[in-house]
C-alpha cells in the first residue's frame, strides 16, 4: 500500500495557472464545486492552492463593477493557505496525516512538477472500510497494541 | 468516550439564521474563514449548511449592482449540500462516518434543537493521536484483530 494508490493524476485534476483573470478561474470553476483546487505555474510547476472562500473575499474586496474584478489576476488574492504538497515516495503515515488537514494532498515529483493530488476521501474512505473501527474507538489511548507479526 | 467529548457548544459555533440578506450573512462570516457554517431557523431548529461556494456562485449568478446582491435572502440561494444533523446520543462509530463526509457533524436534540456541532479535527485528531497508525495501515485489510479484554 503506497501513495500511488491513491493518486488521482493530474489529467483529472480541476487546476488553474497562476495567470489567470478571476473571469477564466470561474469559469473553469464553475459546475465542479470542488471547495479548494490547486494553483500552477505555466512550466507546471506546483504553486498552491486557491479555494471558493479566497475567490469570494477576494471580490468583495474589490470595487463593485463587474468588469473590474472579472479582470482581477487570482494572483492579487490573498489565498487563506497553500495546501502542502509531498513527493511520490511519501508513507502512509504522513500521507493520513496530510488528509486530516487538507481537502487533499498535492503530488509532485522530484522536480517539484505537479502530477496529482491524493483526495482526503480516497484515504479516509480506505482505513474507515478496513480498521476495527469499534475497537479502535473503544480503546483508542487505554493501550497501544504489540506490532503484527 | 462519546459524543459529548468533541462536541463544540452553539455559543462558541459561527452560525447564520435562514432569513440573513447576503449582506448580514457576509458581515458575520467576514475574517472567520469557516469554508461551512450552519444555517438556523429563528425558533433555533437545525435547517441546513451554506458554504463559501454557495455564496461565492450565488453572487456571480445575480445581477451585477452591489446593491441588488447585497439584499438578495440567502434562502433564496441553492446550497449545494445541507449536513446531516445527529442526535446526542449517536455513537463513535456514525460520528466517525459523519467527518469522513462533512468538515463538522451538526448535533441536534430530541426537538431537532441546534446544540452545536463535532468538528471534523477534534474527531480525526483523536483517533490519530490514539490509535497504531502504522500497524493499522500495514495490515488494513489483512485481518480483524480480536476483541480487546
Amino acid at each position: 500500500m503506497n501513495l500511488l494508490f491513491f493518486l488521482t493524476p493530474k489529467q483529472d485534476v480541476l487546476y488553474i495557472y497562476e495567470d489567470f483573470t478571476l473571469r477564466q478561474a470561474l469559469e473553469k470553476w464553475a459546475n465542479q464545486r470542488y471547495a479548494t483546487i490547486p494553483v500552477l505555474r505555466r512550466d507546471g510547476k506546483y504553486l498552491g492552492t486557491i479555494s471558493e472562500g479566497d475567490l469570494l473575499w477576494g471580490i468583495k474586496s474589490l470595487p463593485e463593477s463587474a468588469s473590474a474584478w472579472e479582470d482581477t489576476p487570482i494572483a492579487s488574492l490573498p489565498r487563506r493557505k497553500d495546501y502542502k504538497a509531498v513527493p511520490v515516495t511519501t508513507g502512509m503515515t504522513e500521507l493520513l496525516r496530510g488528509v486530516l488537514d487538507q481537502n487533499f494532498v498535492p503530488v509532485v515529483d522530484d522536480r517539484d512538477m505537479f502530477i496529482g493530488i491524493v483526495r482526503r476521501t480516497s484515504v479516509l474512505d480506505y482505513v474507515y472500510r478496513n480498521f476495527d473501527h469499534e475497537e479502535l474507538v473503544q480503546n483508542a489511548g487505554r493501550r497501544r497494541r504489540a506490532p503484527a507479526k
